[in-house]
Order: structure tokens, then C-alpha cells, then sequence
């Protein structure tokens, strides 16, 4: 636990303050040694920190960052409720990315996200991965992440 | 099971029929205590009864009518071919929102079925969500939902 | 396995070589018995077979090819990383479609995958299934697929 927290800061990063559900929902739901994480978005102390579509407001680098930040509040929801110690393993990384074409750097947005969890958590961080335009996220959002883990016991 | 449905027709509803599939594929897939619900829309008696983008044709207030109408139909999945005596949870929602910008209210859309299973199933029901906006669903559903759920044994 | 690669051939179709990630994620990961397969496109022989939106600048008969060969695909990541001996059964069967409105043909597309694994896998091919609409999917492809597999042991 300590070590993932020391991994991040070597990298310049910090774990934010976990989100709270914007509605009638739990951040992480845990059944039978599965951990299912709620949609996560490019939110920062209480702001939106990019918004727009990849491609047109925003560039793929700005996009990059975006994922960064939406793994660093997937970590910080993990550390509050599962506990770096008790996570077998990352499963599978769902991308969402509000595009507008013909911008077509999927990969390159999406290895923001991909390489955080990598240096983040090492092996644990081995993922599957989907992604896709979507029409709209909430709040303008550029980038958004669905994950789920599976836990040691 | 019978607590259910009586929870449910207190607050006038009723479970529907279940929908059958339009395709090759099952409602419901059970392998080692898992249920994987297909795609679930806001159709009832043969009729889609929302069709349209939110933020366009539609309202919110309708969108949130036909998110609680996609939830009977995954109870109404539920129900036939799991029962609701042998789940252990709902795992996670996955809300897909045909959506017109700016139209930018997806938590108050995506409540009508967060509340709607906690209603029906109390603990039970709580679980992780997630949402994006599609750029088109079948039959210009205006909402779909797509649903997991552990079962007890 | 063999019976497998047999069913495919006498239906005219063969195992392709397994599409190579492009980022920083596994084509396939496994963890306590589920596997977990990245999103596939109906890439072959390093061409996108078919580009375009589903309704404009390709047909239903166009989408229910490339669905076709997104499901060889998943099957080549199965062969190579999991071993079709040790598949319990596939799980659910996501597919994202690239359309242009009003086009409204999502099932006819979907079943170009969801038969191809029925007629491969037989019983252990049956799955849920879910679909929609996207913004853009890389590489302009009209179609992919994500799937999950429960393992026997």
C-alpha cells in the first residue's frame, strides 16, 4: 500500500481524494472477490479538469492527461475501499472517449490510463482493454474509465 | 420473491413480461454464480414507450420514466430465469442514454433505475454504475440498461 | 479444439493470426477462472476489412461480415492464450456499432457474431448480448466486439 502510493509520487503523482457518487449509487461494489468501480472522469478537488471533445477543444495530449487522472481516482477509490493489499489483480479497463472525427489516436489517449495502473501497481496492473467514442459524457467530459478487480480472497 | 414484486406494487408497479430476444442470444446467462443480463429497453406490451434523444425529443423527466421501465424489465428477467431468491446482488449497472448536447443530466436519468432496484431489493440492490451517452440505440430506445448479479450459491 | 478449428473450416472459415495489442494492455487476461478478452475489430492480415458507419458508407450485409470476423477474432485470442479445451462458456457478448441515423438494423449485424459463435462453440458458445450505437471507433471500423469467458476450472 505504501509502496503504490511511494510508486506514484517518484512519478509526480498524488492519490486525490476519492469522488463521491453523483446519485443513487456506490463507488465500489465488492461481491464474492470481484470488485466493480463506478464510472471515473478527469475530476480534480472538485473541478472537471478537461472538457471538450478529442480532436476538436482538446488535443490528444490533453486527452492523455485526462486518462491519467481518471486512473489516479480509480486508485484513490480502490485505497479507500478495497485496499492496495487485498487486490489480486486488475481485470479489464472499459475507455470511454467523447471524440469528434475524424481524430483517431485512441490508443494514445488510452495508454494514459494503461501505463498509470502499470507503474502504479506493477504486475497487479496487467489489464484487458476496450474503448470507444462515445456521443456524450457527463459534465463534458473528454475521457471516462470503468474497471473492475479481483480481490486475493 | 413475493416481498418483491409486493415492494414493487406498492409503489405502482408490476413486473411486465419478460422480453424475448431479438436475436441469437439468451435474456439471461448463469455460469458459476454469475448472471449476465442481455440489454434491457424501455419497452413494454410490444411497444418501445419512450423513443427519441434526451435533451431533444425527449425530457428528462421521461427519461427517467423509461429508465425505471428498462429496470422492470431486468427484474422481470430476474424473476423468470434466476429468481430473485437466489441473488446475492446486483453487481454493477451499465446506463446507455441516447442523448442530444447539451443536454447534460445523466445522474437524474440514471436514478429512475439505481432507485428503482433499491427500492425492489433493498440491499440487494445497491451497486456500482456507470453511464455515456451513445450515439444511437435500437428502435430510438431513449435509455438501456445492462446488468450482472451474484447469485448465492 | 480440433473439433472447433473443424466447424469453422467447414463453414468456410479459418482461425486467423491473433491481433497484436496496440497499446500498453494483453490481448487476453485471466484471473480466478474468468477470462477477459480485449475489444476485437474485423482486422485481417493487418487490413481493417471494412471502414465506415453502418448505414451510410456500409451496408447490414457489410456489418454482418465484419461482426463475422471480429467473433474470428476473439476465437484466434482464445485459441492462442486460453485453449478452446478449457472454455466452461462464453459469458456476454458486447458489441459496439459504428451508425449513421436512422439506420436500425443492430440485431441483423449482432447475430453475424453471435451465430458464429454458436456454430463454433456450440453450448459453450451461448451468451447475453448487449449493442449500441458509438460516436467512432478506431481505425473507422463499423463494428467490435467484447467478450468474457467463464474457464472450466
Amino acid at each position: 500500500m505504501v509502496d503504490i502510493i511511494a510508486n506514484l509520487q517518484q512519478k509526480g503523482f498524488s492519490l486525490p481524494d476519492p469522488l463521491k457518487p453523483g446519485g443513487a449509487y456506490q463507488p465500489v461494489r465488492i461481491l464474492k472477490g470481484i470488485a466493480y468501480v463506478s464510472i471515473q472522469f478527469p475530476f480534480l478537488e472538485g473541478i472537471m479538469r478537461y472538457q471538450g471533445r478529442l480532436g476538436a477543444e482538446l488535443s490528444t495530449r490533453e486527452g492523455y492527461q485526462a486518462a491519467q487522472i481518471c486512473s489516479l481516482n480509480v486508485l484513490a477509490q480502490v485505497h479507500r475501499y478495497i485496499g492496495f493489499e487485498n487486490i489480486l489483480g486488475l481485470n479489464h479497463l472499459e475507455i470511454y472517449l467523447q471524440t469528434a472525427a475524424p481524430w483517431d489516436e485512441f490508443p494514445s489517449v488510452a495508454d494514459g490510463a494503461s501505463l498509470l495502473f502499470l507503474d502504479a501497481l506493477g504486475e497487479v496492473g496487467i489489464h484487458s482493454r476496450s474503448l470507444f467514442g462515445v456521443e456524450r459524457l457527463p459534465v463534458n467530459a473528454p475521457v471516462a474509465l470503468v474497471t473492475t478487480f479481483t480481490l486475493k480472497t
